[in-house]
């Protein structure tokens, strides 16, 4: 019923692991059952690939996107095996769209939470926190600077299908995005050792109903010294134990509910 | 000035990456500067390995151990490689004593903040838990039923060091834990997409002054029902977007700072 996988759809699919690959195509490898329904729910799907040894709920997930005029091509095992860089592969792949933003065009005056990542460099944690921005209700989430592929694979399957539901807006420099976000009167906050501000001083949580950027630097080094000096406000997310800090996704996690509490 | 790794030590170094090997002998590998760092600050270093070629400020650490009296032995780039479970080995290697403690020993009358997760299967998952409740002053972690080994190489850097710097319970079941916690009068609550209370409900927070466990469950399939049900409280950490849930270690970070910051 499926088409068989062709060596060469295989070896372009392969290709798709390369960042240089994805962005040339605009494709990219959906991996397991939960993200290729969100790129199905986004119609966002060029085709699929399922193991053919598959049964249950994925095969039936298979043929709903069949049903939907998506081209489903059936591979051996081993092949899914050599497509997936997940060490656990779930027997489907869809291969999607890249979905593509422009900043000006998902953070504007309507804006009311937003995510802005400067040179974050795990996809694990960039793919947390998307589907964090995701379940948070943010505007968009930015990658500035250098940042990782949001669609590398170990993001996409991180971001638990999130990628395909809050806009991403990548390739943009840090400055661009604090003078767009300055030029709309966002708030642009970040935690900062130094902060002179306790994140859970009662005038910062009340001023958190006004509309939010929360800018997070690299994992290793944080924020460059200048961007954070550009922003309005550095607060303290205070540590209680031992711990020298916070897992960057954990500190987004935080800031963006603590934000959320303070407008219920 | 280092002594020579010997092949033998080499070998059962390796073999500590087995988790029986790691419980029989009670010593599990801390790897990278920050863990080992921490494993010197708790005085549960055993030996050191660096790599030959390394210099600067982890043959700097490594010095400083042998100052302490710590035996540090020197290997190859390509020995470090071998024994180090990471893509990015870091140069250097702490063999640790694994720091055991009993649920009734560390959680107690004075405890006030304590994390339960049942059957964990994540490491990182659980190491970055682990880091985020030493960050937020809790008084334990306990891994009831079937979870991850918390000194998994994986899990012990998702912990930046905080394995050593908060105690982690393991090998009890979620049952015992449930009676331990009811003695003591320590409030149990979960999270739930069935909750009765939202997480941010006045009453609930104001509750959050009183000693209370947060019970998380496991990554695909939550907390087993009977579980839920035998917890004093089940709340719902809400979620505005599209996304079907939160990372487990996202919660637990969300409720971990939400109860500091009702008692702030």
């Amino acid at each position: 019923m499926f088409e068989p996988l062709s060596l060469g759809l295989s070896k372009r699919v392969r290709k798709l692991q390369q960042k240089r690959e994805r962005e040339a195509t605009g494709l990219f490898v959906a991996e397991g059952p939960g993200a290729v329904v969100a790129a199905v729910k986004n119609g966002e799907l060029e085709f699929v690939i399922v193991g053919e040894d598959v049964v249950g709920p994925v095969r039936g997930l298979a043929e709903h996107a069949s049903g939907y005029g998506i081209t489903v091509y059936e591979a051996t095992s081993t092949a899914i095996e050599q497509l997936s860089e997940s060490r656990t592969p779930q027997g489907i792949l869809g291969i999607a769209r890249r979905p593509q933003f422009e900043l000006a065009q998902v953070v504007d005056k309507s804006s009311s939470l937003v995510v802005v990542l400067e040179e974050a460099r795990d996809p694990g944690n960039v793919g947390t926190i998307i589907r964090t921005a995701d379940a948070a209700g943010a505007d968009a989430v930015v990658l500035a600077g250098e940042s990782v592929d949001p669609f590398n694979a170990k993001a996409v399957r991180s971001s638990a299908g999130s990628v395909f539901n809050i806009p991403v807006v990548t390739d943009v420099s840090t400055s661009a995005v604090v003078d767009h976000l300055g030029s709309l009167s966002i708030k642009t906050v970040a935690t900062s050792l130094t902060g002179d501000t306790d994140l859970y001083d009662s005038e910062f949580l009340h001023s958190l109903q006004d509309p939010v950027a929360w800018f997070f630097g690299n994992e290793a080094h944080g924020l460059s010294k200048e961007v954070e000096a550009a922003l309005n406000q550095r607060v303290l997310l205070p540590i209680y134990g031992q711990a020298e800090s916070l897992n960057l996704a954990i500190s987004t996690g935080i800031c963006l509910y603590t934000t959320l509490q303070a407008r219920s």
